[in-house]
């Protein structure tokens, strides 16, 4: 039995004693504690491939900043590579691909991802924060969504527009639906495995949402959000499952109509116009600006309180808008998350 | 007297013949016509301060595409440069700035702009390309608006997140109103000098408008651009404003209400939506996703005319929904701006 289940609570839409907390990024290089872990590995793949080290960078947050749940340690890029298709990781720059998806032969050489088999780092690292988390919070499973790694596939790295990505969405449509279908299939199977090996809850990250017309990203990116969280449901019914659609405005309605338990939203949706949107049926996770994080522990505190007014306690999980960016000082995500976990509404 | 003047017509919402046409970025790398003028210089800046050359690209798309206006060729960033900070232009990343603004000191070192004197190649530029035109189609005047400026004085070139300059937005809030107030005096000269100088209509540019939660962008964004459109208008109050918000799908309502007569939309924004949210008492321009310029001619005309039958043939002026990507085709450009002027209704 888990001794602090607040977030799986929040997820269901059951009562809760106080809004729950956790950070996109909190494993990360805000802390020296995971960069001493990171420094050990001569590059970021030996890491991440390395479940001890992971799986201790992955409950560094839960001891230092008190959050309630840790977040499995790894990068959405692990699955296009367990597809066929290895990625390199610039630290600087982020992650690339060195061959990109330009083709139907590209896309058939793609097999889907078995999990059980080059896959199992980030399952024996789930495996190993379990043990180490001693069910003191819940652990989240990620993965990224169809789109947002169709687009690094194609693109080959980060981009301003994604222009080469959206192209094909226009000029290849049948070949861009089999490689996100195959992506689809594979991120179900992994994220059933991440299950299967003990997290509590997943997480589906689409940092690209916000990049497509309304239609287009129905058609490209919401229908593999939902053959996922139909996977994933038809097998793990009880596991809650979170969207995080970066910069989906438009898609917010259709988004809550998927079999989903949490909708992540970015820091420029308004709490109260979002739930609008999606009604009461869903709950909300969110989202403090991540530059609100550089003020001071007074300014946190005002800029957080303002957030859990506007979000209510029914329904809501506390998180960034966004990822923590690595320059933010270990002490300001503290007064994040006490000023969340001592709210009084 | 203007020979075609559709864009002004449309800009105040009086019938029109059919819906014009021009394209963000229609005066640059697309055209082979453009790069042989361009590669007379030895770097960018001395291209963009030579008039007699911004004035012959300026008027390119023109005699090429045959669209409804042209605009001058010109950069966002020669604000910033005649207050006193120069920016340096990499064509392969973008520009940049070699010093940035960091404190109170780095702004006061900064001038209100004079655009007498250190624009005058703009306004050469611009008096120029009127008389190559020869009354054939308007000429559009343009600045960055000010938090998109001030977004790349405090960041020093382009950014994922713009987290340096969002930063100061919490940290120096009296610093950061006081350079965006230098900076919104200073375009507001920049476009008076621009339609002294003889353009018929003016657009500003707001790059970076989506990344602000919606109260910080009213009060760091839409308050400068309003000071800027007052200050245009008090002077040439027959004079027509576009305002372009990329991504600011929060602030349309809000922009709406300015002083101004043409509210541009980029490709996510739905057009029905977005005139279900601002009324029809303004011209709404844009929208086309300029991936679709990728596509064969047949799918750019379907596209096209779908887009046109979205907006309806009042009060809208047909562009893409962001500025033309280097790599697409002239043919293809020719094929949207054919497929806008023979769309029949």
């Amino acid at each position: 039995m888990l001794q602090n289940d607040l977030i799986l609570k929040a997820a269901k839409g059951e009562a809760v004693s106080r809004t729950p907390v956790w950070l996109m990024r909190q494993a990360g290089r805000v802390l020296k504690e995971y960069r001493a872990v990171r420094n050990k590995f001569a590059d970021f793949k030996q890491f991440v491939q390395n479940p001890e080290a992971a799986a201790e960078v992955t409950v560094q947050p839960v001891d230092i900043f008190k959050v309630d749940a840790a977040i499995i340690f790894s990068d959405i890029l692990v699955v296009p590579e367990a597809m066929g298709l290895p990625y390199q990781m610039a630290e600087a720059k982020g992650p690339y691909f060195e061959k990109v998806i330009k083709n139907l032969q590209d896309v058939d050489a793609l097999h889907v991802a078995e999990p059980e088999s080059s896959l199992k780092y980030v399952t024996d690292a789930i495996a190993y924060s379990i043990d180490i988390l001693a069910n003191r919070v819940p652990l989240i499973g990620f993965a990224g969504a169809p789109w947002t790694i169709f687009a690094y596939m194609v693109e080959g790295s980060g981009s301003k527009n994604f222009s080469v990505a959206r192209r094909m969405l226009y000029t290849e449509p049948e070949l861009s639906h089999k490689l996100l279908h195959k992506i689809a299939l594979s991120t179900a199977v992994y994220l059933q495995a991440q299950i299967a090996a003990g997290v509590h809850i997943i997480q589906i990250f689409d940092s690209w949402a916000g990049i497509l017309p309304h239609n287009q990203y129905i058609e490209f990116g919401i229908n593999y959000i939902k053959m996922i969280v139909d996977a994933v449901k038809a097998k793990y019914p009880h596991v809650p499952i979170i969207v995080f659609c970066k910069d989906a405005y438009n898609a917010r309605a259709q988004l809550s109509k998927l079999n989903i338990d949490v909708l992540g939203m970015d820091w420029c949706m308004d709490p109260v116009a979002t739930r609008n949107i999606v009604g009461t049926n869903i709950t909300l996770q969110g989202n403090l600006d991540p530059c609100v994080l550089y003020g001071s522990e007074n300014d946190i505190k005002t800029h957080t309180q303002n957030m859990l007014t506007s979000f209510g306690k029914h329904r809501h999980i506390a998180n960034l808008g966004h990822g923590l960016y690595p320059d933010i000082e270990a002490d300001k995500i503290k007064h994040f998350v006490e000023a969340v976990q001592n709210y009084k509404d």
